[in-house]
């Protein structure tokens, strides 16, 4: 099964890019026909979300590939452009990398480079919807295991869904997974201050799909998980460390601790790369301070008083043991997390 | 000791009201002469805040009696009138009865009303001030007490200070004499979704103290207390159980439950009127959902997707148990509040 909802589309020699910047109020894909659109999609977050830019990467290079005679110095001057519009993204260079490979390959067996590296990029897509469809059944059966529910009140937070990942999602995929199977009563949205992308790219994603959800103030949490109103907490991650400590969008250790009292199950669901294991705990990760005028701003509006200012962290971390499991595309880390993520990073 | 800023002014027999829909960004007093002026004050929300509005109430009826010959049920039609100005305001009904009982016994005394009420609105912002710096310093004593700390870093919620209640406030108020003692390091204004009344008022209150404080989102809060930048969490209350239990604004049993986990105390400021020893806990409590469109909306703007909706509690209830103190005008309870609070309840 395909998701209905990419983001990135390429079809007919052309790629599409569903254009996020306008999201949710309008949908506008805009189609790119050399490599210089698809780097200013990426260098003007047209598209975002690591595995998002990454796919991004492989079409843009087939977009020069294609027709084309060319040195492979040529091709490598082409690379480098690209990896300039984003020199900080992972996936960005890592899939340059890949396509380099490829097109060297393809090169050395007077192959069709161009038909070789489309098809890496739809590969590429269709990987990351098996490994995220793996990922919500690992949680959907565990779910079950725990709760045995016929349908679950799910609680996210931030943006986990096709528009961050491409496919389903991590966290996102598990809700979505759930509504496929008819098993999702209701999706809790945080908004998500200060950037707001459960309202904005949540609720989008949840709104495409059909599927039942309403959005929240994070202020909301203890409240919704006193009346019974949540089963489970589902939410992404930026960064784990070996002992589980996971580092991912402010407010998520909120959660966690708020479940723990309450005694929910509080998930994270995340491929492997997000995983550190040189990491021994979350202490070893830096917080991202963030400019402060996300919080006393809205759009250009003011919404605090001139001469007041605001502390604005991006990210927290969620102690290990305040999480119930850890999913990736290979299974769910339980308990003593040090031994059991290793069975899960092969 | 009095306050210097003081949203309602009787001067010079005009009543001056700081217009709170204007703030922060605005900063404008309005004067009013006739009873009409304070009505259309209290019913379009130029003044807001249970006392706030009981201190307006008092001077429009000043207004009314002012050089006038009148019948005393001519001044009960002109109470009637102003009671219609927000008839679910308890301190409205309250102080506008409690003129009533002045007007009646200076007629019988062949006494001047108008002087009569005027005093007795300048005395309830004075009793409200003393009471409000009594409660400020049984929290200093016991912070003291407990932390023995020459600064304090105080995290509150919401708005408590003197926008809300006229003279310095109940949460903000401990802030406030802190500041004025030279004990307090830094003040963390949770922004308070979804109607922002921390970045609004709150940072606006501080800023006019000229008091050291940063406005943050609510979902850092676990983020400051496990970085040791938080000592204390002060909040008010809307409704106080004989349990300890208390209402107050959605995101307060957040704050207590992680600040629990952190070991950090939690305080609850309000006055007596807010306690209800006739509720055995809070579960007794209704919680007001309001407007989704407070979370789904910006001064007008969108959002969220047009589809979806969203779900606005406007109260949560806060545990007795997480609780280190209650604290009124008359002293603070601890441990078993069944017992404790009846002894600051006089």
């Amino acid at each position: 099964m395909t998701s209905k909802f990419i983001p990135i589309q390429y079809v007919d020699d052309k790629l599409l890019l569903l254009d996020q910047r306008k999201l949710p109020l309008e949908e506008i894909f805009i189609q790119y026909t050399t490599l210089e659109g698809g780097h200013d999609g990426i260098r003007d977050m047209v598209v975002r979300g690591a595995p998002c830019i990454g796919f991004t990467a492989i079409f843009s290079l087939a977009l020069w590939l294609k027709d084309r005679q060319y040195q492979l110095s040529e091709f490598e001057n082409a690379c480098d452009y690209l990896n300039a519009a984003r020199p900080t993204a992972v996936n960005l260079a890592y899939e340059i990398g890949q396509v380099k490979k490829i097109v060297k390959k393809a090169k050395d067996n007077n192959e069709d480079a161009y038909s070789a590296v489309v098809n890496y990029g739809h590969e590429q897509i269709a990987l990351s919807e098996t490994q995220n469809r793996s990922m919500a059944r690992f949680a959907e059966k565990d779910l079950d295991a725990l709760l045995n529910k016929k349908k679950y009140n799910i609680l996210t937070h931030c943006n986990t869904g096709f528009l961050a990942c491409g496919s389903i999602g991590t966290a996102l995929g598990v809700v979505q997974n759930l509504f496929e199977e008819n098993k999702l009563e209701m999706t809790w949205v945080d908004e998500t201050r200060p950037y707001l992308q459960g309202s904005r790219l949540t609720a989008y994603e949840l709104s495409k799909l059909g599927a039942p959800h309403q959005v929240v103030v994070e202020g909301a949490a203890s409240y919704l998980m006193s009346q019974g109103k949540v089963d489970a907490i589902f939410t992404g991650a930026d960064r784990i460390a070996a002992n589980g400590d996971t580092a991912n969008k402010v407010g998520t250790s909120n959660l966690a601790i708020i479940a723990k009292h309450y005694g929910i199950p509080f998930y994270i669901v995340a491929p492997s790369s997000t995983f550190d294991m040189s990491l021994k705990s979350g202490d070893e990760i830096d917080i991202e301070l963030r400019d402060p005028l996300e919080i006393l701003e809205y759009k250009g509006l003011r919404i605090a008083p001139e001469n007041s200012t605001a502390f604005n962290p991006s990210f927290d971390i969620t102690r290990g043991g305040l999480i119930e499991g850890i999913i990736n595309e290979n299974g769910i880390a339980k308990g003593h997390y040090i031994s059991s993520l290793r069975d899960i990073i092969q």
